[in-house]
């Protein structure tokens, strides 16, 4: 029926969606996983942010695909942002899962607390490579705190260093996206504390998108790994008509 | 063993809360769905807020019912607060189910983002009926967010113009709602984006009634619509003692 | 397996958590339901915040008890942060359910609505013997809102006078709860209103752990009545590893 790409978050790469693509693709659409410029194995950690959205507009160019539900998580609302600006003509709607919404001229980092900023610089200065991590009482506690030990520790295996320049870069949009003329839903999972509560998703961040369908869902930010059928059926009711 | 009786909200009558209805009463309640003076058909669009609120003090007059808890939808919650202030030894309980909270003095329009209030404003002045409706997206993005297409549109024919001069009168109240001794409950259906996130039924809202009971249940703005038994449940839930 | 402690609120004793703990043992751990001195039967209504904490320390010494999963539960925050800071190697975890978080010199009063203050202290005036009651409709509107009228009158008369000098004294810690270096979790009953949500337990309180663990659960402040169940399994997500 439909098209969805779903354009997963920092640190992760298109493989870890592909158990809630499998879901949406049982309901008869077809859906792409592709990994983002930057988190892609051999890829330099000094990937910039423009790079980044290109490599995702490409993907749209090589496949042939238009009409998309382009869904984005956390650094991917970055992406999907800047590939709706770029290719407009190909997106039917856009779905932010607890994604940034940035105005142009924003970076990721201007989004979050200042001490997170801080504390990514400084993870980055001691890599040396350009690439930041998120170390691991974080993540159990903050990112996947719907999960049992267990998961959060077999899915954090699974990241892979992230380019800082890919968080610290200004977007370049010709629209902010309230005055974007595309569909635009935003799925907030109600225990995303990685962006601590009193300086939340939503609506702080998604009412940037003007006019726009709310979906709930209990869950943690990393939804994907702790219930991905149900993260399935949230962006199905944020991506029909 | 109670009776209820249903106030519905603009652009709707009484017709669409049938359903709900009809789980209450199958708790072995008395319910009526009587429709607000502007939105019955025929009914002049110049309609204001005192006449609206008096046609429901009628209402119970005429069916000669007390002990009645007096359930209020959105704009219903102005009716309702003025039905208790004129008929208080009718009323056992007030139920705001999203439902707007005045003061004395206050408009509907006053409760609204500033936004929304020229935007109905310029609507009606295109429409010159004195009625205003509501464009379809938004519709179809914030008020009825958690349904499909197909419920979104059946649902949207249903509607009626509803009058503006509802909106925009102040209403005259001897007792503001806090220090009106009824008790009273406030359903709060949790994805209601009818009126922005950022700017809430609740808590904004209803702290405005001093103490009451809180319900709170996944759903849009239009929950009678998308899950009527659900929202029948919750009502029950905040309508018993 | 492990070793969980459950402290109660105010008004409150430990029997009152028993159903709530019988879930978490056939889950495999050992469980201890403490009274607080203060609310045990006999005790003198004059206790203070110092004395309270203390028989808590005694008893998990006394007991031989570490590796504690040490839950708390509104006035029960007081009691668990100032144990952590007296007892810190025999903690495992520390749970707040609708908890206080005080920081070093606040009382719980400080964290309350003035308004609420004035009442708890007007009624210990009235009363005469160091003690505060709390009235059956607070207790039924904002306390245990989501359970029947039978329930709620049960479980009000249950309910003990509370020592007002353990509400007012500040507590003495060492650290912040921010800086203790011990897991916390934090669980938000989400229809919890005897904080009103306009000056809410979370993420207001719970923001003052630094970085913890949100679980979250439909229900009101005293689902230990209302779901006991329920509020088990909450227990469990936020007190394991």
């Amino acid at each position: 029926m439909g098209t969805y790409v779903l354009i997963h978050g920092a640190w992760h790469t298109g493989t870890e969606l592909e158990p809630v693509a499998a879901t949406i693709e049982a309901s008869g659409h077809r859906v792409f996983t592709p990994t983002i410029k930057g988190n892609r194995r051999g890829d330099a950690k000094t990937t910039g942010l423009a790079e980044a959205i290109q490599s995702i507009v490409e993907c749209l160019i090589d496949n042939g695909l238009d009409d998309v539900v382009l869904v984005g998580h956390s650094y991917g609302g970055m992406i999907i942002t800047g590939v709706a600006d770029r290719a407009r003509d190909r997106i039917r709607r856009l779905v932010y899962w607890n994604a940034f919404v940035p105005n142009n001229g924003e970076s990721l980092l201007d989004m979050v607390p200042p001490a997170f900023a801080r504390m990514f610089e400084a993870i980055a200065a001691e890599r040396g490579d350009g690439s930041v991590v998120l170390p691991f009482p974080i993540w159990r506690e903050a990112f996947i705190n719907d999960a049992d030990l267990d998961t959060a520790q077999r899915t954090y295996r699974v990241l892979n260093p992230h380019p800082l320049k890919t968080l610290t870069d200004k977007i370049a949009l010709t629209v902010n996206p309230a005055e974007l003329s595309v569909a635009k839903s935003y799925i907030n999972c109600t225990e995303d504390t990685s962006l601590p509560h009193h300086y939340p998703w939503h609506p702080r961040l998604s009412q940037k998108l003007g006019l726009f369908r709310l979906v709930q869902v209990s869950g943690s930010h990393e939804l994907c790994f702790s219930n991905p059928t149900r993260l399935a059926q949230a962006i199905l009711d944020a991506g029909r008509d």
